[in-house]
């Protein structure tokens, strides 16, 4: 018993917290501060800035996507009891992408229009989408669900990952289709088999609500 | 009721600390080592660092704002029970303006006397006050605020948000004037504005004030 | 009694987490946005990227290293009672060199192929290795295991500590015999020691066991 | 009463915390992965390693310091019931002190045999054991020590403090005569005023032990 492993869910807690307060930050530093031969003037500043008005805007919405995958990470997070082996190294892989992700965003910002840097971008944030939902997964199938959280409950979570990981496959399924058309089919029926169990997890759902409201 | 999204404070906070953290060290990363020829030359490198000096007196004041936001910060948290969907929003948007500033602070060090700079480097500022007193009225209207804090205490805490922005506005005006006419006035009309329910809440404070000390 | 110096747990935890966070994401700094000429050309994009796909492979490879250093660290810190003055030294020298560790890691994902880069980055995870299992042995010499372990599962956390270290030289022979044959001898000689010793505590593990199970 | 400010200590260390283990982290950029042009050659990579070997140990030496700036601070703090105002302002200079470190750290292994350089380092080492004083000197004059920590205690910890200042200044003294005489005389002046304080200290601190052993 002792052999087993666990790991108190503050400490990964607090390494998450720093991977993502140092991605967030780092992305910035992708915005270089251009250099300018007439240092006063005002004009000549602002064209340049204005010229890496895409870096900036691609800034912004990188960091979206990371404020986003943190909230939704410390959700399932906090529906955890504790974390064991799988669950550590499933995190693990997560952050891994997520310390990926200020490359993949310094490349979708300085080449917005090439097909490679989607090509990396995009697949980057369904596999950190994934890794998530696994995550979740193993949790519920390793039973390491709060007592708190009611069946129903961990039930609409994980239904929810597997609907943000559908709506990832088909948003990217028209971008797959620039490269090969395989990609897209491949994508397009992904999607729908993840939405497929998505609506079988909806009815689950709705089976377990009407059996716990007909016992009350 | 399960439903309803909301989110320990102390997570948040371990995010906005690990962030400021950051943002303050990056702000050292602005202040380049000097590349001189002769490496045993005291004078050289002196010159060459003197040179440098703007950078490095802008890295001190820079370090000074962020200190400050930091310490309104969790004055303003310290006052709120619990963090929902919208205070979380108005957060990663106050996070995401302060991952930036380090971006700011390098271009208003590198061209303190160029205009654009003044006007990327100042608004930012303002910003960010803006979103610290969206933060609290949120709080306040979404009825999050502790308990333990009288209505009193609150008034005055977004009395001083208010004041701040004010401030803000009004000190920015004369830059503005550089840039536009047209920005000083909504400037001074914008300050009066807040100046005008500064002067409102604090009346209203001391209504409550007395009130409250009659009953005694 | 008063003068005697001594920490708690939850202070250095904070620190190593800190460094942690930021070593995993400052390896992805080595990832350079390539430059190339022509912005749309997906194919070049996609080749300037290839060329560096050894870089990214090894950032992958040392984030898995440093996570599991950060695992052990953990699993160690967390049978300890409270840090005293050499265990917090003991510390700090692990500290200073995962905090090296980006430098060695970027410096064996540029230059994966010459022996030089393996001579630094592999002794330095030789090294991390050792100051951890130094790190629990002085925790045990000096009595600050907590009273919740039982001796049992300290002698075999000690044991897996020096089994650890055992692996590493007997996998960094071959490497060595590239630079010198003495380096291998002792590398093999070190790792027979450290072997002799695991097994001297399998055996005093077993005798534990079989006592305790005797009494009880 | 609610209008005093105050601050949770926990709050503070965060902060402390984060900003150390970056600053640790920074150092490391500055050891910079040398180009070569011919990868395979071991030699030639070692030997652009070597050239560096100044910047690699300076990097140690600096690391050890922050670590000894962080355990002081930790256990200056560990004394301390609260933070108020002048605490905090105190303790943001010395971060700000702090995260400015690397800078001077990089410019003292580039230039180690430049006395600009150590004009720098030194006396920025100087001012955080200043700051780190003053802290502790605040701390006592506004009542804000632990009540389990004695009197006895709080003035050895301030008579440390001096200590570590005056030993700072003599050990300047010497590098301050190589750019002016007076430097040394202002500096042999101050250490011995600071020595004297500490030997009154010491004084009081007998008299109080004495006291406190009579009364038992």
């Amino acid at each position: 018993m002792s052999n087993k492993f666990h790991m108190h869910k503050s400490r990964l807690e607090a390494l998450v917290d720093g991977v993502f307060a140092i991605a967030m930050t780092i992305l910035v530093l992708e915005v270089k501060v251009p250099n300018i031969e007439d240092k006063q003037s005002a004009s000549a500043l602002w064209h340049a800035i204005a010229h890496d008005g895409v870096v900036i805007a691609a800034y912004f919405f990188s960091f979206a996507m990371l404020g986003q995958f943190w909230v939704w990470h410390h959700r399932l997070t906090a529906k955890i009891r504790e974390i064991d082996l799988p669950l550590l190294v499933c995190s693990l892989c997560f952050l891994a992408l997520v310390c990926f992700f200020p490359f993949a965003a310094a490349l979708f910002g300085r080449y917005i229009t090439n097909l490679t840097a989607h090509f990396i971008y995009l697949p980057l944030m369904g596999l950190i989408l994934a890794t998530q939902a696994i995550f979740f997964w193993l949790a519920m199938r390793r039973d390491l669900i709060l007592d708190s959280v009611s069946p129903i409950q961990a039930l609409a979570a994980h239904r929810n990952n597997l609907f943000g990981c559908a709506i990832f496959m088909f948003a990217f399924a028209p971008t797959g289709y620039r490269l090969h058309g395989g990609i897209t089919i491949v994508c397009i029926l992904g999607g729908a088999y993840l939405l497929w169990h998505v609506i079988k997890l909806k009815k689950m759902q709705n089976q377990l609500e009407t059996a716990s409201s007909t016992k009350n």
